[in-house]
């Protein structure tokens, strides 16, 4: 029941996951219902962004970069300074997210794509989709 | 299925739409489930918020505010900085929620509401409300 | 139909929670579906981070404080600095969270965990689980 995609991150960017999670959504047959969108990862998250200007999409990533500075401080030194970074950011931003499905696909406003936020790249990806509901026309 | 609410904001404040909420779950009939909560914006969010002192709402907005201050800089420039700041805050905070639905209610804490985030006002505006699970008494 | 438990937090810190929530999903008998995990808390928020290093939690935990710091100017006044700082890391990092079931399990990275996160401790505090969808073998 659970549809995964995979991706391969080039770096720390927002990448667009909008139409696999549409082709997830189709693909099971739900018309009214939800889907619920989850990472298998610890340094990237799901976000909600507004598409038309592709420079908003370097403004998110790095105000988060910002906010969550890659130092060499962090008590976590198994790893790089940016995978410690990048496990704050994954658990404040989240790896999960819920969208409503309504008439077989998401329901999204006119300027909004669902996006995959990589904090640790270049990276293989994973992405799960579960839909819920009734199955329609 | 999906049910719609319309509001104004007069501002960038937090607005209780527990209400709305819980009226969209009676008109579903829905006993026990869930209910995922959406909005089609981008320059807006949800929260779940402590409402007993109303200044602990201003606290919440002042403190989004001072983590992503509304500068000139974003390199989003089409519209104003206002503007390329509530798309950071939106995506952060989140523009959808799951509740839990028991009773024909969500379930809520006895000092939680849900509000609605407006980072970019005065708008009109919209909330969707899906409601998943057992229909009930 | 939701899950319930109980836990008694000793101070501000990340308490794993995943093994509660395994035992909900498998009470409520749901192969595959999803389930909603929801605190009745102003002052605690849900997280899913990496555990195989405890000092990254203390990481996540840090820089909570760092970013939203206890400080003694904040408008709600009824309560202690930290209650007050609490309310708003509470609703910036979200009281509820979706996960994936699938197999008659929440569907996880081997890195992830789902914990618990304390602002305002030490107290006593309360976990929902609602599973939603088909039920398995």
């Amino acid at each position: 029941m659970v549809a995964t995609f995979q991706l391969s991150t080039d770096g720390n960017r927002a990448i667009d996951i909008t139409d696999e999670i549409a082709a997830a959504i189709t693909d099971s047959g739900v018309a009214e219902g939800i889907a619920v969108i989850s990472l298998p990862h610890t340094t990237a998250s799901l976000g909600i962004i507004s598409f038309p200007d592709p420079l908003g999409l370097v403004d998110v990533m790095d105000e988060v970069s910002r906010l969550v500075p890659t130092r060499i401080d962090f008590k976590h030194q198994h790893d790089t300074p940016q995978d410690a970074a990048g496990h704050i950011k994954s658990t404040l931003i989240g790896t999960t997210l819920s969208l409503i499905v309504t008439g077989s696909a998401a329901l999204l406003g006119h300027s909004q794509k669902v996006y995959f936020m990589e904090h640790d790249g270049p990276r293989k990806r994973q992405v799960h989709v579960q839909v819920l509901g009734q199955v329609g026309a």
